[in-house]
């Protein structure tokens, strides 16, 4: 038995944000607080939507960190409250969206970030049209929220059906300015989405039709999209929303569980702590569920070695490290990772059952 | 620019049915009415469902014709008041599903059947349960409801975001007492809805990758669904969830629109009327939109030419009649069918632009 829901209306095309005005204008939104990533201030992307929004978006915050934190959703919240907001606009990475579904949610229950992330339960949240500006998280069509609380070096995910936003409006064209190396790490959290989302105990049909849909336009799109080409980025950010699509039903699986360490322990990267152990999972998954195998044909390789060797491939041409060493992870660490890794909730989501001997062999041959 | 936006939660498995009052009871849902085909009826399906709702489903209607009348929704709307209910369940093919969607609006905009076939805008629908019977018609996903009004000689399709169910509840196991030339012909429906989905001129990458996989399940499966093999019976009713996804975005094309004079005037079944011209349609939209040829090789096909000539074989298979003799239709009605064909709303819908010598060449050369 499965089931699938998805409420996220999608707005998909190239110059789409550009009808946003109109968009705002007939779903009667007029007071909405903009969440923005500083780069689309400093480029005047903010400023043209606000000008096109005719008075419905009040005002602009910027200034998210990466890793959104408990501060960040508190000084968006503060702001939606004296402007009295109806409506939030997300537009950025995984990161603006992740902090503007917290605020979302922190602004609607009338609470504090803290109590989100002490366990509140969500029961109502603001609405969010979310405008993502890089192609790889996939937060834009996900009902999941990342927050961080530095001062408790906590990081937790609050999943939710309410803080899936309303509108997912996706110009690829705002991917055009993106950076190389954001480029590439972002398409690398496409395919890792799409590969553990095929590694999941609750994958089904229609998710493994989307992840394997998503890692085929990772797969074929992600370097040309790198070197600059248009039209690959356009295949990427549609790649994004079928990744999200797959993994917010399915949820993530062994590669992630893996990851959290090495990014909060040595600061690697989301997307390349997560590639680093995706190619042992996906062959040991693809042991113990043998669809794996048509799957890898239908991402366009002869068998999931030639996939596994390709994705091996594609990190070294991206310039993502692939081993301990490059890492910089000292050997005596490792029982702290294969510990780390084996207590990440996301961990008994994976399809062949993970014990410590596995995790450790999994590092060990990095 | 593409939009994609489906409210309907989907559960599917086999015995989901099982868990239906579970369901009832976890949805805080008391008060049902169930409207189900006769067969469940007889074979205890609807007793069995009644039982296991503690009460939650007060009564059963049946004998919804097979192209639901105004008279059926005003039967199934006077038990609804007069129950009080608020929520309808609907347990069948597409009939019963369609038939339900509009006592779904009837009731809750408290007009009359006649009211929406006159053009009363739904505003508001009380929910909905879809549970098919039958793999074919996709109605537990889409958002379209098809009444006739018999006296004026009117049927009309009604389509509102507030007509998806709320819930579908697929369970193929419903599926294996089909007999055998409604599992065929149903089938078929899968194929004509997904072929005339990737000839839309609203299709976009979304809903090609629905009706890509959804052809690609029917053809596949058709043949030993219709010989009684279980398994294929499970694939095709997922086909029909895909196919769903894809035309109730795109809405249908050519066959369709040359079908409609075909069942009102020869009283030929919808997607038997659907597939007589469904081949030529699809070799014309082919030549006007090259990308066909590439989805015909991933619907398993070496190219769009070998596609046609598998659906042909198939309608062969399966008895469906493919000669304008077969349908004892005169040569002399074929103007009347012509101009019934063009006018077809959806022939607008159609990515080749279609003209009368267009149409008359398909009919004549049946």
């Amino acid at each position: 038995m499965w089931r699938y829901e998805h409420p996220t209306e999608i707005i998909f095309g190239k110059s789409v944000l550009q009808n946003l005005g109109d968009y705002l204008e007939q779903s009667n939104i007029k007071k909405a607080l903009l969440i923005a990533t500083n780069s689309s201030v400093k480029n005047g992307t903010t400023a043209d939507i606000v000008n096109k929004s005719a008075g419905r978006i009040l005002d602009v915050v910027s200034g998210i960190e990466p890793n959104p934190t408990i501060e960040n959703v508190e000084m968006c919240a503060k702001k939606a409250r004296e402007l009295e907001v109806d409506y939030i606009i997300a537009l950025g990475g995984g990161s603006v969206i992740d902090c503007a579904k917290a605020v979302c949610a922190v602004v609607s229950e009338n609470c504090t970030a803290i109590d989100l992330m002490e366990g509140k339960n969500i029961t109502k949240a603001l609405p969010l049209i979310a405008i993502p500006t890089v192609s790889g998280a996939s937060s834009e069509v996900t009902g999941t929220s990342v927050i961080s609380w530095k001062e408790k070096d906590l990081k937790r995910a609050f999943t939710s059906p309410l803080l899936y936003p309303k509108t997912a409006v996706i110009d690829p064209e705002l991917t055009y300015s993106c950076p190389k190396h954001v480029t590439a790490i972002s398409g690398i959290d496409i395919i890792a989405h799409s590969l553990d989302s095929l590694g999941s105990v609750k994958s089904n049909p229609l998710t493994e039709h989307f992840a394997v849909q998503a890692a085929k336009l990772a797969f074929e799109n992600l370097e040309a999209a790198v070197n600059g080409n248009a039209e690959a980025k356009d295949q990427l950010a549609f790649a994004a929303v079928l990744a999200g699509f797959a993994f917010t039903q399915t949820g993530t699986t062994a590669s992630h569980a893996c990851s959290y360490i090495l990014t909060a322990k040595y600061d690697i990267p989301h997307a390349e702590a997560c590639a680093f152990t995706l190619d042992s999972w996906f062959k040991i998954n693809a042991e113990y569920k043998p669809l794996l195998e048509i799957h890898a044909k239908n991402i366009g390789f002869s068998n999931v070695d030639e996939l596994v060797n390709a994705l091996n491939d594609l990190k070294i041409k991206l310039g993502l490290r692939t081993t301990l060493g490059e890492l910089e992870i000292p050997i005596e660490d490792l029982e702290i990772i294969v510990r780390h890794s084996l207590d990440a909730a996301n961990m008994k989501n994976n399809i062949a059952p993970v014990d410590e001997a596995m995790v450790r062999n999994v590092f060990r041959s990095k």
